[in-house]
């Protein structure tokens, strides 16, 4: 069976789900604690960090990104990235965008001092970063307002990594209730079509055990 | 004609810089200083980073990685990602590994405190970084032999992204006489075969005002 080594609320990981979900490819899902450095975790990935798909036939696959392209290329019949050089350049810009940039200014400060950390046993969250992680959100959210104002989807008119990367970050913080969604319409509207796709739907179904989502979180409707 | 805008020691604009030489584009550089958010550079990249790539139609293609991507699949004659779906997905790993964790644990605590940080004027380096910097390096290095050890180029057979990378990070850290070359040979022999490549030609001609490389840096035999 094919394998996904994932932690629940990693933004990469989710990516690498919903992914496999686009596809229609049938995975089992292993819970890593990747901070422990297990051996033979290291062995699939040197860099001791989640997602790692290990495929059928024995292979392992590291870097969310490097993953999603793989599928791209091995599973081509549902494409994820575009369909030209120019749309797949779009695509994979945002994509980064929300991997290194989003990730850096929001996800890291929200969901790192708020959860990581006590699963890691690394102290306290620090309200500092917690504060920043908020305000960077509001004008990300600004930039996707702008994008989903102006196009299908982020990166123009079809569905792409660039959805899968904002979705996977974004369903992260709103597990933690940190989403203000009223504040942009066309971004609500947006990430209700993506909640609707059955890709999406067993990420909705997540439950980490001691920290229930807000109700919200899984409605289609809310 | 096609421009490039980048910083002269930005690993990720030289990765892009050798990527275009090693497919034969010519092209104009541009120095942007990034960091003072000029809005007509903001329009070509909301995220206000280098490099930028401006194709001769004015198309503008932002994020290393996008362009990289782009470039093979514009310009296909010689691939810079690998000849199959696993191979590609090994590249593509390795690449990431020098852009993310290396440049999280090395790069940007040698660079960017020893000359970032006197560009932008945010003050003194930090001596706790560059320990953290150098000790990381030597971890770095010892992973890049026991790749080198095993394979005639980073990701396996053919040269690739991955060495784009490697080299683009070290070659900035060597420009600073920071990297310990003689701790391994076959990282060295393989730093001598990329700097043999009329791509990587350019890169050893790159003179900032001000701060001149080791005598050692642009020497093919060092």
């Amino acid at each position: 069976m094919r394998t996904l080594y994932h932690f629940w609320l990693c933004p990469f990981s989710r990516k690498v789900r919903i992914a496999l979900g686009e596809k229609s490819l049938p995975f089992e899902l292993v819970f890593e604690k990747y901070w422990q450095r297990r051996e033979e975790f290291l062995h699939l990935n040197p860099a001791g960090q989640v997602p790692v798909l290990v495929e059928e036939d024995g292979r392992a696959l590291a870097e969310s990104s490097a993953i999603v392209e793989y599928l791209d290329e091995a599973y081509p019949d549902r494409l994820l990235i575009g369909f030209d050089a120019t749309a797949r350049a779009e695509a994979r810009r945002l994509a980064a965008w929300f991997d290194l940039k989003f990730h850096h200014e929001v996800t890291r400060n929200l969901l790192d001092e708020k959860l990581l950390k006590r699963f890691m046993g690394m102290g306290e969250p620090s309200s500092e970063a917690i504060r920043a992680g908020r305000a960077n959100l509001r004008a990300h959210l600004a930039y996707v307002a702008y994008l989903t104002e102006r196009r299908n989807w982020l990166a123009g008119d079809d569905f792409s990594v660039a959805d899968l990367a904002a979705a996977a970050h974004l369903s992260c913080l709103d597990y933690l209730g940190d989403v203000p969604w009223d504040d942009h319409e066309t971004v609500k509207d947006w990430y209700v079509r993506i909640k609707s796709r059955p890709s999406f739907r067993p990420l909705l179904a997540d439950h980490i055990p001691g920290l229930a989502p807000p109700r919200h979180y899984a409605d289609l409707d809310f």
